[in-house]
């Protein structure tokens, strides 16, 4: 790639916005080239329309950059990842689509619309083909997106149990990361030592966007996607955890295998996907740890640039079969990360360039 | 009653020790004369052993008391309340209880054994018949258990399902206090912006101990419990909360309850026993949420002194048919506040006077 | 007292608000008649338009009273309490004044006024009188207020010391909760594991408030406050904690008392204003600690009603000559238990009937 | 440096130590190769005595290397670093200085002794001749102390203004992290929403370190440190964040500068001994913050490798003249970085070898 390719950012300005533009300053494929946020933020420097909340350099060297609003006429990349409100995206990313723009989207509007395909590239990268479902329909563009953050966490978990098994039902308690609702997002007095056992419309996105992203794809008669055919059933918490999804799952897999045998195939995993190369996929993708109070969302979240996700104490069932505990990074592989690695899905497959 | 019954707590000392201290200061039936805890303690002021670590008065009025060493042959209170550790309660409860004491032990070095009563009352007041078969076995004493503070939430928040439908299978995953894990317990650097997602022990107690209280009481042939016959699997985890366990459960009930009638059965609950009248029960039990965003520990744990348990967020279920959150206070409902109740239970049946 | 006095309370729905709504629902003296907040939650019941945030039960029983809006026209209680932010308080509370209401505000909107009382009445009830200065001008009602929350705890601390010694310099730094930026306040992402040590404008207000409140009344030639003649600086921070402010004080005192004079001080003091006997003025108005950990917001903020301040560790300063912790409930002593410990200043001292 | 220079660490196993460990495991002059804890520990696999609490790789590549006791006879590398407790450091660290050992040590003990230096390289790295005092009375080796956390931050903060105007007087408040008193350090009941007002001995080691650090070395008649003349007074607390003292501070300067003056001395401040180009050195020192809500340890914590410290809020203050917030990494800077710069410092100045 002798030059790199021009990408624009949505909803720079907001958590998953920074992480975007943070990763996007030193990617080795993309220029970021343009930072989009709300009206009220356009026309500012975007240190001045950004309350940045990373560690490290603040504004990732962006800080005199102009911020401009997100007018599907006046951004004209031929990629855009977008970090916008489900509310917004509903309204910008077709906009840009039908201008011509590839849209990596991390919004929930389009997830579960049929001809999107819902991607985590290391699982389910051949339902990229679904794009061709939107360009029959006349656009030039198209919107790929990746999942809620928990959705994510909790399809590469089960990714390696679904290819060496199959899964006949999935149980899942989650215990989300503040970072997973923004900023200002969740009240220091609702999270201070405190436990909200809800997150408004969580659970139903987990719910069906898994069987999405682990169902088949399949061209004939026309692409589409075919649901998983099993069920998830799902509880969401928020726990006072700056970043790091913990899901406790429960699996029933075909086969009813054994605890060695599931947590042989958890560490034989290799993605069917691996050999696209992807610069943000992580070397290790499924880490499997052997303290029994492990994963721990403070010591084990940031490993592999936030991209890995991390699974222990995997043990017997007496309902289910097998149950274990699951964590990833909600705000990198969950979000920013999820969307980057889709925008390079799009590139290495030469749907845009 | 004319005077008050002379009570002995035993691990006086500990978090949960401090809770019954600061209970019996002010309980309309009990006197609290002996303070014991361990060797290292005894012969000290009760304000130099104990780190006193409860809001309040310091030490609730005892602070210049006489710290006695767990001595079976130095304690003759005809009751005794022990928040001693497992392994030590295995050596001075039984001791005790052949002296002719009755103890309701908060230890887990007891609750399974065939002719212990592993108490809620308002749940299974009929099984501390089963200290008969204590008697019949020749010791003039008995012992009583209060179940595992995880198990005693879950039983109450069962209890009404248990009574109106019949239960199936449950599943439920725990977010638990720090509390918990008594003083010093979790270290700060593990439990700040943190999840430990395990805890020794946890999820085997509570899996054995729910089917033990939410069986049935047999006379005959002799005193015993036959387990209920539902299969319970639980995760149990550490969050960054001071008091309360939150648990997100599912349950698979007889006939398949609507949500509605599930709603209706917690809503109409009252406990069997409830005419016992114990001085800690509390008025209501099961506390029933509307806003979809309760319960929560530091909203909801202290109402009704720590002994009611809170359920919100009733809805289907598409693993089990129904899924709720219950909240209730470890280490009131579910140490210091349980065992009060019970030995407020043997002298209601006058075991104990 | 007969009957009653009808009150009014202003900006209802925050958190200071909800406490008063809390402390009315028992009040000896007071009825609550009228819920004011802003004109979004005008119209609304009460359970609706507020977000209830304490602990108990929700709503204090006026869960279905309706919400009127904030308009002196409306509001026809001889005494109000106001919980206003200070932009709208300018403009409602002289308006209040106006038409006859004595008005008892949290705000910061008229502290510094020439002639508003800045009450704190253990400390200095006898500025009430000032409210002779507001008549003077034609207002047949009048405006009092209680300080900042940080003020409050400071200048409790620092009247055993005046009375007793007098103040040259003091030099305080603040550790404040999180109640005390109200509801949604402080986004969780900036407070969990974090110091935010900037909190605007409460070092000015403190600075200026203290000389203010410890300053003398003086009735001719007319009514007016002399300010103390000592420095006051202050460093603000926010940390981790749900309620209860503690500051690292730093004193110079006249005549360069020993510890021990210090601390026989501050045992032995007595407000000059305890014959007043208000309701809610706390049997034990200082209370000091000897516990060289002690005060601890966790442990300590909620004692007496959350109405006395907290000192321990007072030990030799080698820059000011004395230093200690004090610990103060920003929300109940330093808010809405201030500000209705000056209503009833003014009711006793029949400034209103 | 054709190879590299062997190095043992004492306390490997603590929190500090583990953070050495995790420096050495890439240093680029130094190989560890003796990792020496308690007898406890003695024996065991590094993984298997250390409960590891980092970030990252667990164990840094040494999960296999064997433990040793910290025997004085069977550590022969003539450079040690060490993070032992004071207790211990006061037997262990003169037996291996008279063995021949150039020992840098991050315990207490020593750092107040007449010979030895109390080092922070960027500021008194002069006061390294010292050891020449040790060994005229004859030791083969030496002592070399970093100062306490709370002290390093304070004195890097202070060190531009004691250059550029000369200090008369300082008061500091710290607000101090979890990790300052190791693993498993302070309880969680303790730490969570609450605030500690007490560190033992805490405040003595800041008051005293500091005037000796800031102090003038000299060589004649004997090498000898000069105590800095101005008086320190410390108040230290205990908050909940994981790392990183926030320091709020005050300081009398001569000739009373401006705010901007002061500014404008920080931001200029280049270390005296910026030449000797210790690896650990960070570029730059003393970052100084514009923005009045920094520096926050969560997020400035760990630039620049936990090296830097950070300065915001420089403004008047009106009993000292200048006060300002400083932040500084308590287990990097402050400890493990600490200990390794000294190292540093030794073989750039010949001293080890």
């Amino acid at each position: 790639m002798n030059r790199k390719l021009p990408v624009a950012v949505l909803g720079a300005t907001g958590v998953v916005g920074q992480r975007l533009v943070r990763r996007l300053a030193c990617h080795p494929w993309f220029e970021l080239t343009t930072l989009a946020a709300s009206e009220r933020s356009a026309g500012k420097r975007y240190a001045d329309a950004c309350a940045w909340r990373l560690p490290g350099e603040p504004y990732a060297g962006f800080a005199d950059r102009p911020v401009v609003a997100c007018d599907a006429a006046r951004i004209d990349e031929p990629l855009v990842i977008s970090a916008l409100d489900a509310t917004i995206a509903r309204e910008v990313e077709p906009a840009l689509a039908r201008r011509g723009a590839l849209v990596c989207s991390n919004a929930s509007a389009f997830r579960m619309s049929a001809d999107v395909p819902l991607l985590v590239p290391e699982v389910n990268a051949d339902h990229v083909d679904l794009v061709l479902a939107q360009r029959a329909s006349g656009s030039r563009g198209a919107i790929v997106c990746n999942p809620n953050c928990t959705t994510t966490v909790l399809v590469l978990a089960l990714k390696p149990l679904a290819d060496a098994f199959g899964i006949d039902a999935v149980s899942m308690t989650s215990l989300q990361a503040l970072s997973g609702a923004g900023w200002p997002g969740v009240a220091s007095l609702d999270a201070t030592a405190n436990v909200v056992p809800f997150i408004g419309g969580e659970e139903e996105k987990v719910e069906e966007e898994a069987t999405k992203i682990l169902g088949a794809f399949t061209s004939a008669p026309r692409p589409a996607i075919q649901m998983a055919p099993f069920v998830v059933s799902a509880q969401c918490t928020r726990v006072p955890v700056v970043d790091g999804h913990t899901e406790a799952i429960g699996v029933k897999l075909r086969g009813a295998p054994s605890q060695d045998a599931v947590v042989a195939a958890l560490r034989a995993f290799r993605s069917p996907f691996l050999d696209l190369e992807l610069p943000s996929m992580p070397a290790t993708l499924v880490r499997v740890h052997d303290a029994n109070d492990r994963p721990q969302p403070r010591l084990d979240v940031e490993r592999d640039d936030g991209m890995s996700v991390h699974v222990g104490r995997v043990r017997r069932c007496s309902l289910l079969g097998i149950k274990f505990i699951a964590l990833g990074h909600n705000a990198e592989r969950g979000a920013a990360g999820g969307a980057l690695l889709n925008a390079e899905l799009l590139v290495r497959k030469g749907i845009v360039s």
